[in-house]
């Protein structure tokens, strides 16, 4: 008997809202998050979500009939956050899947079933917290195409620093302003320089923007002074979420130069709470490819298997909805769709340049992709390349226009992958609403 | 009866080492580190240094005769991070502080004195750990004379960048490679362009720098959206330690644009393990001044109180330790020295341009203050500014002279204050040796 479902589009569970075609959350899923019941004073614990529940994974633990391996790997998942649980390794995170694709399949024998459906919580009736505890939270810059697009609104000549397509480029973050699904994202004050004027001015942000971006979860430790090989990289990740770097674009020009943004970024980073394993995105690799034309990465970040399957096609899009379309019931208007296929370095690549200096990664580090940015017309990650800084505002519907967020606004990013022959892998939600910083 | 000794230069303890005029722990001092005997299994715990001899906290907690007040803190001391002694506030800081003159003058009364005698270890019998956890650590840009030096050998035209006189520029850094005195910093590998080069080259950094600065821990937290002003910031620092941000120059100068640096400097950072109370540096404090030539701080970074006494006047020096100097006996070379008075931004302000945007801080946050260089010759913080990037080598003696930092050399910086008619207050060392990078 198969016990890994992650290839096969036909197996199926009796949570029956995991079967739908559009459902982010079939059984070949099985993302993790922290949850409680909304409002309640509950301790976060881990949750799996099926269908439109989610598993109460510390309740589970309890369970006595659960083989030892699997109740470990529960055990683990009923501390308040998953880093317990990650630093497993990869042979647990893998188990607990089997583990619970055994539970939750339609010829679940009826005891399980039953042990499982006492642990379902309606996942209308849950919040989420930031899932693990972040060590560091490092931001790349890795598509092409948002650098060319930014470059052209900034820089004069090539768009791209020569830089670019030799090094994953990243910057270190800000752990303290990351917040889940749901955030309220205060626009920042700060300094900016008006053109032409002698003096720069404080004050609220004018310029506030959302970056979209895939946030990939570290699962295993390396220790200083220790490098990693892109093929070693790979098995150190855990999972992806969806996030938006929320940025200033009008105090990160006056500040970033020459140590990078800051205060343009740090007010707040905002995840969505599931986080899809690695081992449930296998059907959706593809080849990494290096235009001929662009230089070939140098051997530390070169890897036969990573050509082979270093992409991911994730789908993603983004939403924006205004204060004007809540109040008068409409929907929200799609902005931008586009798939991280495009990116210009894998997440391996990313990891293995992360450590390629010899800098330690913990259990739980959080690492940013970078803007994602397609190739085509309404495939820019960000409101500052389909707005051009403002010059051509953005259209989303009934005489309402934006060149930057404005409060009020809600951003949503949407990611899930989709094949035939394959089921959908969904991400959910990661929504933030802009609102202005309390007096 | 006087409690508080700091501007007392006449107070002195029972533990007669302390009243060594050279010594950096007089009973004005009494910084805390986290401690254990040297090569024991023991838990880490908080201990202050007074003389040659580290006060076990965590032992003294336990004796049953001490105040209430003063047991509670140092019961959080037993901690096995200073984070629990931070979050009890600014009183607690104050009452340990004052509570241990009590017990360390030099007319205390006979039982307290054998208390402490009890809880006494050599300081020359202990290692330290990093004394908080740290949160997140942001390294701040905020001498002008470094980033004139620097400048001007990587920038033509204005060797400072427009923002540098408006902006204490800050960026963030990495917490998983902060080390204690001590540590041994591998070499880094990494991306280098060199001059004429078609492509770069990764291998071992060619060009590896130290940095002098300060670090600052915060001891109180602010919530995400709120901002302090100039005189709320200074309430919200605890204490200080030395901080050597080691900068791999090669690697910076290829990867930093236009994000900042990246792995250029989180291979290693390496603290001083003694935090010196800003309580015991109130001696030190002097008018904080801006050239009337220089643009005069936007409102939100301006305060009277940071006007009269927002300089802090710590004596700085760096020295470095060859393997050839030690396998010969001879002792290490002074590489410069500076005071922090000069620095262009104040630490108050630094903090309240930290939150001005509405970043969250935690307690435990540590903040470095950028390289510290004095206008004079002699007086710069990094390698690089004293042989102008390897154009004129610095002679460290008996024929050795350095561009940059080799491997087996050891770096030390030391720190102090003092001033006619109050004690010195010193900072320790903070040491590191460079090695190669682990096969």
């Amino acid at each position: 008997m198969n016990l890994d479902f992650t290839h096969n589009a036909l197996a199926s569970s009796w949570v029956t809202s995991a079967n739908a075609p559009a459902c982010d959350f079939p059984i070949q899923n099985l993302p993790l998050a922290m949850f409680r019941r909304t409002g309640s004073n509950e301790a976060f614990r881990a949750g799996m979500a099926i269908g439109d529940r989610v598993i109460d994974l510390a309740m589970l633990s309890q369970a006595p009939e659960l083989e030892a391996s699997l109740r470990a790997a529960l055990i683990a998942c009923a501390a308040p956050t998953l880093n317990g649980f990650l630093a497993l390794g990869s042979a647990a995170w893998t188990g607990l899947r089997h583990g619970m694709f055994r539970l939750l399949a339609r010829d679940a024998n009826p005891r399980a079933r039953q042990i499982v459906e006492a642990a379902l919580v309606p996942m209308g009736a849950v919040e989420y917290t930031v899932p693990v505890r972040i060590g560091d939270y490092t931001d790349f810059y890795t598509s092409l195409d948002h650098a060319r697009n930014v470059g052209r609104l900034i820089r004069e000549g090539d768009p791209v620093t020569d830089n670019f397509r030799w090094i994953p480029i990243a910057y270190h973050g800000r752990v303290s302003s990351i917040g889940v699904s749901g955030q309220q994202v205060y626009r920042p004050h700060g300094q900016s320089m008006k053109n032409g004027s002698p003096a720069p001015t404080y004050g609220p942000c004018e310029k506030l923007d959302y970056e979209l971006e895939l946030g990939l979860y570290v699962g295993r430790a390396t220790p200083r002074g220790s490098t990693l090989s892109v093929d070693e990289a790979e098995g150190h990740l855990f999972g992806v979420c969806l996030l938006n770097d929320w940025s200033a674009r009008d105090i990160q020009w006056w500040e970033m130069a020459p140590l990078g943004p800051f205060l343009a970024k740090n007010f707040a980073t905002t995840i969505s709470p599931w986080i899809v394993t690695l081992d449930a995105l296998a059907p959706y690799r593809r080849h990494w490819t290096r235009a001929d034309n662009d230089p070939q990465p140098l051997p530390y970040l070169e890897s036969t298997a990573n050509r082979e399957q270093g992409a991911l096609d994730v789908r993603l899009e983004v939403h924006l909805h205004s204060a004007a379309q809540r109040n008068a019931g409409r929907p929200s208007a799609r902005l931008s769709g586009t798939t991280f296929s495009h990116q210009y370095w894998s997440v391996a690549q990313m990891l293995a340049h992360h450590t390629s200096g010899g800098c330690p990664m913990n259990v739980g580090d959080l690492i940013g992709t970078g803007t994602i940015s397609g190739p085509g017309e309404g495939e820019a990650g960000a409101l500052i390349e389909l707005s051009r800084s403002g010059k051509t505002p953005v259209d989303i519907g009934n005489g309402e226009v934006r060149s930057f967020v404005e409060d009020g606004d809600i951003v949503i990013l949407r990611g899930w992958c989709e094949r035939d022959g394959f089921a959908r892998i969904g991400f959910g939600e990661c929504r933030g609403e802009v609102v202005a910083m309390p007096a």
